[in-house]
């Protein structure tokens, strides 16, 4: 039995290596289109900063640990084409028969409608930073030209984290972003402004509600006009505007689309072609809120859909368990984390949401070191359900693992009520006899 | 209506208040044998170390937010009897009437069988370490008089904070534990072992295997020689072996007695005498897990019981969820933190359980700081349900939050399986794609 992965990212390798576990008797093939197979996409913010000097240790595995796991690695190897009645991979070096195919070939970046993008390249100074690819030309010109200055196109969680690693570096960063606030997709603005507060106490310059008009070079210089006239000029421009899926091999294969034109797959990660899987940032998403699809490209999901995938493919039955959309983001020393539906989103989604906002300490106060948690928790008056959760505090304040408490709350359907019936731990460094997350909740079941 | 409270400390103050919150008609009183409502007897080790310069610090609330709460505070009127045909509590003062009534008399520390302990007492240097009180007895000591050398009878999580405070004030510590391994009801022995190695590297002589016989002067000093002989001199001994339930009180009243001795109470934390109600230190306590009632006194079971008793008098009709026995202690630089059942217990409640000892970082390993959390996972494998979990790390390596996840999956039944399929956030400087809970989950999960 021949299982082929296309794309070597968290989800494919997942697969292989889940699929080897699950039958040791399996031939793996990886197709990988690049020569950085299971590299941590996520950690390149932390090569950029310096905390990572070197690039290769952003491998989550090695190519060598891959191979004596029994995946064999093709590396710099395309794939063009997928026929799935001959069960053949077309590759830019040949042809590759499987009898069973996982697609994990991920995303893209989103390009926004800006003038001047498509002519600018990394060699004019204009950034992307999706692959390793991307990084090392990034990291090239970082090292060998003037970068003083750098526009950052997006306030997403990597526009955030390239801020941070950017002004690490010495540079003088500024933030543009569309939208009235910073992380648009994951945070209520009232928590989001703590992050541009920080940004904005670190030297770096964020500007909400700018769209980028145009980009255009400025004699050594990039020039960036925003839509209300605004031009600013920098050494260097990142545009990290998100992502869109990568389909085509899928859908010229025939495979159908789903939720935000991700490919449509079911909770086993079948697409509905004999045999063919796909998992990761290419596909779409099961929210256990929303009981439907969605599209949510998260490093997380990607592993779990990969190790469905693979598993199933060598004859198990393991079904996705989905996603409740659990993230989080460390920007200097504040770290913001989110799980679950914000209250729009939920509203929107026929609950009856109901959000409280509160502050907390992370631990007894008398105890030198204590920090305020703003803690945002969005429940259901209709059910007294537990719906969501967003919280920002400082670094070191188990900000992370909280929203995990809540995360693993919401995945078997607590209500906000029991929050504070958890028996969760307690001493005075680390926690109160009500834990924050429990006062924020006690705070809710008090108004509704 | 009238609710009368006997009792200061976590689970009278929560009822006070709960009450007052559930019917802000209703009138509060709260006997407090001492001078000092509300004060975090967990917080006394920082206090001792000087991480809480001032002893006042330790209330939870001062005497004024209690009063401006409505709660109506007797201070230093102990209760001798109650009369619950007359609805009436003989005190050291008077007599009170009562509608309803909470006990909370907390619990008395354990005097082990030790030659010479009943004779000697704080004057002599032999101390306890239950109430503020008695710590106020020690700080006048460890100010007045020679402290360089401490005996700790007692590993437990006091035992081991205490160590740590006297270190932090110059003093030489040795801690002997009559059990073969410090925390001996909360922790394995090989994970009790890296705490005692954490002691040891900081100067605290840790001796286990060793009862203490007797405790004599000796000139200035006092010597403690244990069963088999040896003996040590110190200038001052901190007797800390756990604590007993105080029912006296209650058990004159005709309150019944329950697991371990400790009052008897349904999950509406009724005693059986008519509107009498009991909750915290001196009260059994219902074990989720276990399905029946065990004594586990905690400050967090006691906040949570006095909501449900002061609720429940006022009118409510909350139910105790019950615990886990979830639990953490810092000591020094570690951090052990435990929730449900260990393998032998779980073997004895009728489960057929499986324990996992791994390591995995608490965050992606090229991230600098990264360190080990070793984890103990029981499962059971006639159901694969998650029985317990233990887990010891660095401080800053989110273990008390971890095991809150833990905590909140046990509490809705979680197996070990679905450990790996919760939706937890992931950044590389916070955790790992896998996160090191899920790790040993699907560790188990491979084995079982």
């Amino acid at each position: 039995m021949h299982l082929l992965v296309i794309g070597g990212s968290d989800a494919g390798i997942e697969a292989g290596l889940a699929a080897r576990s699950m039958d040791p008797g399996m031939d793996v093939t990886l197709l990988v289109a690049d020569r950085f197979p299971n590299f941590s996409i996520c950690g390149i913010p932390y090569h950029v900063s310096g905390d990572v000097p070197d690039w290769r240790d952003l491998a989550h595995q090695s190519a060598d640990d891959l191979k004596a796991a029994g995946l064999e690695l093709r590396l710099g190897e395309r794939a063009v084409a997928i026929d799935p009645a001959a069960r053949t991979v077309l590759t830019d070096a040949g042809a590759l028969s499987y009898d069973r195919l996982v697609i994990g070939t991920g995303a893209m970046p989103l390009r926004p409608p800006i003038q001047g993008l498509d002519e600018l390249g990394a060699a004019e100074g204009v950034h992307e930073l999706h692959t390793m690819d991307d990084t090392l030309r990034l990291m090239e010109r970082l090292d060998q030209e003037t970068a003083d200055s750098v526009i950052i196109i997006g306030a997403g969680y990597i526009g955030l984290e390239m801020a941070e690693a950017l002004s690490a570096r010495g540079a003088r960063v500024t933030v543009l972003e569309r939208f009235e606030q910073v992380m648009p997709r994951s945070l209520d603005p009232e928590l989001a402004a703590e992050l541009a507060s920080e940004l904005g106490s670190r030297g770096v310059e964020v500007q909400c509600g700018a769209t980028v008009a145009s980009i255009a070079r400025d004699g050594t210089r990039l020039a960036v006009t925003s839509q209300d006239g605004r031009r600013r000029t920098a050494d260097l421009v990142l545009v990290v505007t998100g992502v869109r899926p990568s389909t085509e091999l899928a859908t010229g294969a025939g495979a159908r689309l789903g939720a935000a034109g991700a490919v449509e797959v079911d909770r086993r990660m079948r697409t509905g072609l004999p045999d063919v899987y796909a998992a990761g940032d290419c596909v779409q998403t099961y929210h256990r809120l929303l009981g439907r699809h969605v599209y949510l490209p998260l490093g997380t999901t990607a592993h779990k859909q990969g190790r469905v995938a693979g598993e199933d493919a060598a004859g198990g039955d393991r079904v996705f368990a989905g996603v409740l959309g659990t993230q989080v983001v460390k920007v200097f020393d504040r770290v913001a984390a989110a799980t679950g539906l914000r209250d729009a989103e939920a509203a929107e989604a026929g609950f009856t949401p109901t959000t409280v906002d509160t502050v907390a300490d992370d631990h007894k106060a008398y105890y030198p070191g204590a920090t305020p948690i703003r803690i945002r928790l969005t429940g259901d008056r209709a059910t007294g359900r537990l719906l969501g959760a967003q919280l920002v505090g400082h670094l070191g304040a188990e900000i992370a693992k909280r929203i995990d408490v809540l995360a693993t709350g919401i995945h078997h359907g607590i209500s906000v009520a029991e929050v504070a019936d958890l028996d969760l731990s307690y001493t005075p460094p680390l926690g109160s006899p009500w834990d924050a997350l429990q006062q924020a909740a006690r705070q809710w079941s008090r108004l509704y």
